[in-house]
C-alpha cells in the first residue's frame, strides 16, 4: 500500500509499505478522507511540536475515516464494510484515568501521528475495533475524517457546561472555533457571539450560525460561556474579563506557554477556568449530531487532494487565506 | 376592572373589582393573554384539587403575560410600557430553599390561581417587580403567557441533563409533553421518540420536530433521558423499563397517588428518577429560547376567548380533542 | 490447591484443584482472608439468585484479599509480594460503559462466585493484574478482603451526594448499613440516624458512630439524604416519605421486586431516587479511608473460620444474630 | 451603645451612639464577640482596599456572634434570647445570583464593615433577620463569631469538590488556611498537605490534623484538590505545577494583581481552575460542624481584647507572630 512519509521537514515522500494486518481486537481500515490539522502542518514545518520529535520517518493525519477492510482475532467478521470514523487517541484502558472515564488523560495514550505512532495519511490503517466507530450512510467521507475535529469542539462545549439558553462567546473562527460555534448551537447556545480579527472569517462564522461577529472585545452584557479557540494570550485575556459573575472560560487554544491571569477578576466574579485536552466519550454524540443534520462539516471542507498531494494539502491554509480545512482523500 | 371568578364548581362570574394599586417593589400588569392550565380547569370542575380547596371565590389563570402600567414604590419607573411574562409562583425569598436556589420549594410559596391567591382572568393584576419578566418584541403576548409552561418543560429538560446528543423518550403529548418535545431538542437532543396513545397527538407531536412517534413503548435502544409528561402510572412505568443503563427519568405528570417502581430494573441500571414540581430560575433562558425563534410557542394556542368567555376556555380541552391551549384575553 | 466447592444446595466440598497460571496482564494471589456476603449464603441455601443459576460446581466468596504470588507475562515481576484486596467484577473495559467510567454498567461483567465464574474459597485465585489493589501495611488481611463491602457503601455515599454537614438516614444495621454508617460519617455527614428494628443491631450502629438509632420512622427534620440499606419496601416507602425537600435517596438494599412510589411526595419534594449496583472507581478511596483510620473494617469481624468450615462461615449470620461478619481464611 | 469607630488610617476611637432600632424583618443583637480579619487591619493601615474606600468614620469587625436582645417589626419575639452568629453579607435577594441560590455573587451585596456599611465593633448591631442564624449552645461566642471564617474555608472546600478520599493541598496557613485544613478533614479527606514558609505555622497546621506540612513544594503523587490560601503568586503557580491531572484549584488567597498561569499544564492536565468569592449557604453547615465537634473554631483564638483595645486586637496578628486570630469582645 501507498503511505505518505514526512522523512525530514518540509519534506513528504510517497512510499510502498506492506499491508498491515490486525491483530486480535483490531481491524484494517482502507482510509477515505483524512483531515489536516493545524499539528500536521507544524510537525511537516518543524519537525517536532514541543517534546514529541520526529526522529524517524513519520505519517502524518489523525483525523480519518474510511470501511473496514478486514478485522482481526476476536473481531465480528460482520464489520468488514462498515464505514467508519478513527478515533486516534488510543488508551491504555486500565489506568485510573480510563477507569474513571476520564480516558484522554491517560498517561500512556497512544496518538495516531504523534512520533512514533504513525498516522492515517496511507490507504490503510490498522486501529483497535472500538475505536472505529461506525458512521450512517447520512455522513460523508469526509464528515467522517473531520468528526475527529468535532470532538474537539464538542467536547469543549461540554466542559463549558453549554446548556439550553446559554450565552457563549467564541475566540477565534479557525476550524476548532467553527466547530465550536455549531457545537455550542447544538447544545441550545441562544446567543453565539464570535470573536475573530479577520473579517473573512467572521462572514464564514456568521455562516456557521454566529449570532453575532465582532473584531474585538464584546460589549454588553458578558457572556456564560467562553470557548476560547484562538491560542492568543492577549485575546484569551480579554474575553475573561469580558465574562458574566459566576462564568466559565474553556481554554482550547494551544500554543501559548502562559497567561496573565486577571486575579481580581477570576475571585469576585467566581470564573471557572479550565481547558481541553484533546476528548473523550465524543464519538457518539458527534455522530448523532452529524447524522441528524444538526452539525454540517462537508461546509468545512475547502479542498481535496490526492495521496500524492499530501505536501500541498498541509501548507492549503498558508497559501490560501479562505482555506478553513483541506482534506487528503488517499484512495485517489 | 373586569375579572372572571370562580364562585363554585362550574360556575364563573364577571365581576367587577377595584384597580388594585402596587406596594413597594410591585407592578400593576395589564393582563393581555392568559393560558387556561390543567389545574385551572380541575379547580373549574370540582372546586378543590388535593388539599388545595377553594372556600371563597377565586380568580383562576397563572399562565400570563401583559404590559407594565404602574408600579409601586421603589421600582423604576421606566417599567411603566414594558411588555412582561408573569413568573406566578412567589417565594418568601429568605428561607433555605429560597436562599441555595431552589425557590420552587419554597415552603411558603404564593402561587397565583391557588387558593387563596387569586389568579390573572382579570384585567389587571399586580405582581413583584421581579416577577414581571421583560420579553421583546419577537415575543407575541401569547407567547409571554406560555413561558410558563415552556418553564415546565424547560425544567423537567434540565433535571434530566439533557445535552447535545441525549436520547430522549417523552411520555404523552398533551401541551406538556408538547413542550417538552421542543425544549428536548432545543437541549441538543439527537432523538426525541414521542408515546402517546391518540393519534391526532401523535401528528401534532411530530410537527413540533418529535424524530419519532409511537402509540405504545418504544423498541431497540433505550433512551437515555425520559421526560414523563402522561401522568399515567403504567404508561411510565413501561418507560422506565424502557430506559438505558444509567438513564434519568423526569416524572412531570401529575395526579397518580402512586408508581409500582419496578425496583430490580432501577437497582441493575442505576436509573435516577426524579419528579418536577414548578420550576425555578427558567424565564430568562425561556425567554431566549422564544425571542430566538428555538422554541415555537404561538403554534399551540388552539383558541382565543374573550373574558366573558372564560368559562368556555376553561372546558375547550374537553369540547375539541384537537384542542391543545385554549387562551383568555382579558382585554378583549 | 484446595478449594470450597458448592455442589448442591447445601453442600460445600473441599477439592483439590490445579494450581491456575496466571495469564496475560493476570496475577496469581494466595487468599489471606475471604468475607462471606449475604449472596454467597443465598447461592448456598437456594442455588441460585434470581436469573444466575448454579449448574456445575461453583467456588463461592467474592470479597477477598491476599498476597500476589506470581503475575502472568506484562505484569511487573515486582508485584510478587505485594498484599492486595480484590476487586472483584471485571468489566470488558471497551464498551460504552467502561469508556464513560461507569464500568459497574458493563453489560459484559465478569463477577466472582456469580455462575459461571469461579470465587474466593480457594487457595490461589487469578485475577487481573488492576484488579488486584496494593494494600498498605496498615489495611490488615481481613480488612483487605471487606474493602469489597466498604466500596458498597462508599458507592452508595458518592451516589448521595452526602458531604460536609449532610443529614442522612440509614435503614437498615446490617453489614451493609454499618460500612454505610461509616462512610457517611467519613464523607462529613453531621447527623447518621440509623433506623433498625434490632435493639441489638442498634447498639452496633451507635457502636459504629451513628448519632442516633431508632427502631423505625423519624421525626423532626428530615434528612437530606437516605442510603436504604435494609431491602425492606415498607421501611423504604416509609424513609422516602421522611426526606427533606430535594433529599436524595438510594436503594442499596437489595430483595424487593417493587416499590410502592408516593408519587405526590416524590414530585412536591423533588426527590431523587437512585440505586446502586455493585460499585466503580471505589478502591482507592476505600484503601485511603481504612490506611488512615478513618474506617475501621476489622471491627466487623465477629467470626473466622478455616476453608474446611467454609460451610460453617456461610451459615453463621444465620446461627448467631450477633453475627456480622464472617470471614473464611483460606490459609488456615 | 459603644462603638470602636475608624477615624483615619490608624486611628479607632471608642463612640458613643444611639442603640440601633431594627426595623422591619430586622433584629438587633447584642455583640459577644468579633473576630479581627486581614481586612479589618488593611482597613485600619490604608483606609482603603482597592476600590473600597473609607471616607467617613466606619466601625470595622464582620466576624460576630452575641445574642437577640430585640426584634423588629414581622420577626418572632421567640427570637429574643437566642444566641446567634451573623452572616455579613446581605445580598438584595431578587437579582439573578440571588435567584440562582449565589448571592454571594448579587452586585448589590451590603457587607458589614465594607465602607460605607458599618461593622460589628460594637456593643448592638442591626441585622436582617434570615442573617442572624441561631447557634446551640454547644457553640461558645467566640466560635459563633468565627463562623465567618470557617464560611471561607467551607466554601473553598465545596467549590474544591472535595470528597470522601480526596488528597489536598492546601497553600498558606495564615487563619484561612488552618479553616481551610479543617474543612477538607471534615469533607473526608484522606491527606491534607500544607505547604507554608514559617515553621510555627506549620506546626499548628500539624495540630489541626494536617497529615503533612512541608516549606515549599510537594513531592510525589500530586493532590487532586489545591486550596490556595496564601495569596502569593509564587506559592500558586507552584501548587498549580503540583496537581494532579484533572485537579482542582481554588484560589482562595486575594492580594495578588495577577498571576502567570502555566497554560501548557493546565491544558494537558485539564486542570479546573476557579476562586472564592466570600460563601454562600455556608452557615447551617458550618453550625453543624462545630456543634458536632467535628471543627474547632475555639483554637484559633490566640488573644481577647475589650472594645477600648479594638486597635490593639487590630494589630495583634503584626506583632506577634504565634497570633492567628484575636477577638474582640464588645461587652467588656
Amino acid at each position: 500500500m501507498r503511505a505518505a512519509v514526512l522523512t525530514a521537514p518540509g519534506e513528504i515522500g510517497i512510499v510502498e509499505r506492506d499491508v498491515p494486518v490486525p491483530g486480535p481486537g483490531e481491524v484494517l481500515v482502507r482510509i477515505g478522507s483524512v483531515g489536516v490539522c493545524g499539528s500536521d502542518t507544524h510537525y511537516f514545518d518543524h519537525g517536532r511540536i514541543g517534546r514529541f520529535v520526529v526522529t524517524a520517518p513519520l505519517v502524518l493525519g489523525h483525523e480519518a475515516g474510511g470501511v473496514v477492510e478486514a478485522v482481526g482475532p476476536g473481531v465480528a467478521p460482520t464489520r468488514v464494510g462498515e464505514r467508519v470514523s478513527i478515533e486516534p487517541g488510543i488508551p491504555d484502558g486500565t489506568c485510573r484515568w480510563c477507569r474513571a472515564g476520564r480516558y484522554n488523560l491517560c498517561p500512556a495514550m497512544r496518538f495516531l501521528a504523534t512520533p512514533p505512532v504513525d498516522g492515517a495519511f496511507a490507504e490503510l490503517l490498522v486501529v483497535p475495533d472500538g475505536f472505529a466507530h461506525t458512521v450512517p450512510g447520512t455522513v460523508s467521507d469526509d464528515a467522517a475524517a473531520l468528526l475527529e475535529p468535532l470532538s474537539v469542539g464538542l467536547w469543549a462545549a461540554r466542559k463549558g457546561g453549554i446548556t439550553a439558553g446559554s450565552r457563549v462567546l467564541v475566540t477565534g473562527a479557525g476550524p476548532i472555533g467553527l466547530v465550536a460555534v455549531q457545537c455550542a448551537l447544538a447544545a441550545g447556545a441562544a446567543e453565539v457571539v464570535v470573536s475573530e480579527p479577520d473579517p473573512a472569517r467572521r462572514r464564514v462564522a456568521a455562516g456557521f450560525g454566529a449570532t453575532a461577529v465582532t473584531p474585538a472585545e464584546v460589549d454588553g452584557v458578558g457572556p456564560d460561556v467562553l470557548l476560547e479557540c484562538s491560542g492568543h494570550p492577549g485575546a484569551t485575556v480579554a474575553a475573561l474579563r469580558a465574562l458574566e459573575r459566576g462564568g466559565r472560560a474553556v481554554l482550547v487554544g494551544m500554543g501559548a506557554d502562559g497567561l496573565a491571569l486577571p486575579l481580581p477578576v477570576v475571585q469576585e466574579r467566581e470564573l471557572e477556568i479550565t481547558a481541553t485536552f484533546r476528548y473523550a466519550n465524543t464519538w457518539p454524540t458527534a455522530i448523532a449530531l452529524v447524522a441528524t443534520g444538526r452539525i454540517d462539516l462537508d461546509r468545512l471542507v475547502t479542498g481535496t487532494y490526492p495521496l500524492e498531494r499530501a505536501a500541498d494539502a498541509l501548507v492549503a491554509g498558508r497559501r490560501d487565506p479562505a482555506s478553513i480545512k483541506a482534506v487528503v482523500r488517499p484512495q485517489t
